[in-house]
């Protein structure tokens, strides 16, 4: 269900984008009760200065261009203390497997609800019962 | 007002892109009530990898790296029924004229409000009367 | 908070791109009461062809080539007056400063809820008191 876009400097390499992809997927499942297996992400990569975030900073973070944003369609209905645990977690294990900064991993999220979606096949896999 | 965002493969050629995209416009219009000529669409194409889905399928349904991504944001309304019809058309209108497999159209729906939309010249065109 | 997705053709110029984001920057924080620095924009640029628009045009307006996609994610609560003067002056601002047509100027906008954006660090910037 979710669908995962993370954007790049064009940068970072397909190894480092693959290790991100796989630690929001962790995250989502182990913070955020996404079911097993459903990993849909979207990377894409950007010229030098087509990520553009404040040079004076914002709220009191600094960024630079190793800024990763990752902006996540789910459904809704998850609690503020679930979203406050998987941003913690994406950011903790970004750090730490990548190095990339902190204050470098952003995220927004967007929620819909279950008949939005078509995971394949032309089926509505979510309908009500 | 739909914005169709497409994201395929680099592989996929320019001729199947604007064919899917065709497609995507004609089932908007007949299964979903789109006005005629609302039709606004970013393809996006994307390296090998970036497209990112579960190697072991999610519930029953395999996907391969001709995976379709389809993210649609239109105004809320329109019922599980014709959501469903949609998401239907879709598939099986992209099988049938570019052969990529049925299980490989993905496809998610965000929902708004008329307000939420400038379909250029500076005006609110879905202005509450 | 908010995040802005800016589209383009490949053929506008890093300069025209950054001008772009700056202006919808500059009407987020003077029209809309977006906060100051408060600036995260991801612009893609496209291959000809791959920006789809309807050749007959819309509503009245006619687009070109040299359309810009901006869809912007914030969080919900402006006014349908706001949300006017907001188009007026982007659409009004990138004409004057950048020669693009009016007509090229598309806006989407997506509502969320505070609780759902992390400005890095792993924090919930905008949890509830």
């Amino acid at each position: 269900m979710p669908l995962v876009r993370i954007d790049v400097d064009a940068s970072i390499t397909p190894e480092v984008r693959q290790t991100i992809g796989g630690i929001v997927y962790d995250a989502m499942t182990s913070a955020a009760k996404v079911p097993a297996h459903d990993k849909f992400m979207i990377v894409s990569t950007h010229a030098a200065g087509d990520l553009i975030f404040p040079a004076e900073g914002y709220l009191g973070i600094q960024y630079t261009a190793g800024i990763v944003f990752t902006q996540i369609t789910w459904n809704a209905g998850r609690t503020t203390e679930v979203k406050k645990a998987f941003y913690r977690k994406v950011a903790d294990d970004i750090h730490d497997r990548t190095g990339i900064r902190k204050e470098d991993v952003w995220i927004s999220l967007v929620e819909v609800s279950p008949e939005n979606w078509s995971f394949g096949n032309g089926e509505m896999q979510y309908a009500p019962k």
